[in-house]
């Protein structure tokens, strides 16, 4: 049995999930609070990465080891809460099935980017959301966000020089919504190449501004090439918001 | 003439808005920075003192001194940004007579006091609003927040020790409002005493559990004894929300 761990976090502080030596992670700072609470170092997997400064609204990881099968898992979040950093809470947790793998079980992964649109910061979303002070035409942007949507080769949506797995990907639904100042771009899929949402979503705000014409974008999934679409947004823009597994875990 | 800024603030790193000292305070920060602008030190005065860890997104202070007139002061805030941290910032500023005081001229002010109604914190909130995990009624605190509305002397509702002003105010509105598993708790008055929305948000939470009686509340304001007042809930879910001024400022 392992214990599937269910996260939220402000990745701010962080240099993504997965452990990179002495570097702030979340993954390290959940392993050491984890060795805290039960005395011995327990194996901890995610469901993904994450890059540096990526926040999570919804991350799952599990635990294994020689774990106390009599450990009332559902406790968890009160239990380690006092060895884990403010910005890291585990939300729930239970005991799962040794079959149950954490990032191939998942069914599709819901991405938020959060563009702040007005002239001027806000101190409340500091390294929380984009700052762009031009105009944002949410009717230009879900126009585009459409073309995306279905399966397709992303090869032209993923950080150049990135992994040598298939690119083919299925985006379930692609769309922003404003709130007041604010543009939430929201993305489901099945999987993500690496940097894919944050070029996605640079991709809509080229076509926003007309870098990029509409009708040009077909033609830009198709080439496959990295070059002809949009800029990569920036990291703290973008929220792991929801994870859904092929089989109910909660 | 005065430059009238409004700004906004994440009040977690500071001792509140007056200068205290060389403690980290809004006032020492907003000063240093026009400092490194015009080159000169400036008589900067405040809507009101906030308490340390108190945010603000309205807020408004005016700077004083031997300023050129022809400085386009509604462009403060974009030459400004560069030498503020980034948990300040300026929203707007213009010109104002001498005449303009930005403390005594305040019509009322309006706070808001931001419960996280839930068992688990959230990443999001940590320093921004206040963890309480036990059932919230709403309905119940809306009906204690009725009975505060209108003139009263507030003594009972005043940090002990505080001050000797007068303590009569008048509140325009107060009530409780939940999105989610959030509880937000307005309240606007023509001015506040030492902790009073503090004092006063605790009262309803203890209305809320049974501790304080609904038809004591009368009798606690008539009091004016602060043992009979709720607690002083923790400064970190307060924010100064707004502030209204008796001639239009902007």
């Amino acid at each position: 049995m392992k214990i599937l761990i269910e996260l939220a976090y402000d990745g701010s502080a962080y240099h993504g999930f997965q452990v990179q030596g002495d570097k702030p992670t979340v993954q390290k700072a959940v392993g050491d609070a984890l060795f805290s609470l039960f005395g011995q170092r327990l194996s901890v997997s995610g469901c993904s990465r994450t890059d540096s400064g990526v926040h999570a609204r919804q991350f799952f990881c599990t635990a294994e080891g020689a774990l106390p099968e009599s450990f009332p898992a559902e406790r968890l979040p009160f239990a380690v809460r006092r060895y884990l950093p403010e910005d890291i809470v585990v939300l729930s947790s239970h005991w799962v099935p040794d079959s149950f793998h954490v990032r191939y079980d998942v069914l599709y992964k819901e991405y938020e980017y959060l563009i702040l649109n007005r002239s001027i910061s806000d101190p409340f979303l500091v390294k929380r959301a984009y700052l762009f002070p031009y105009p944002v035409d949410e009717g230009i942007m879900n126009e585009a966000a459409a073309c995306f949507v279905g399966t397709h080769d992303f090869s032209a949506f993923r950080a150049s020089g990135s992994g040598t797995e298939g690119s083919v990907r299925t985006i379930k639904y692609f769309s922003a919504q404003r709130r007041g100042d604010t543009v939430a771009i929201k993305v489901a899929a099945d999987g993500f190449l690496y940097n894919m949402v944050r070029i996605l979503c640079g991709t809509l705000l080229d076509v926003n501004s007309g870098v990029i014409r509409m009708d040009d974008i077909p033609g830009v999934i198709a080439s496959c090439d990295r070059s002809r679409a949009g800029a990569t947004l920036p990291a703290h823009g973008l929220y792991l918001n929801r994870v859904v597994y092929r089989q109910p875990v909660f």
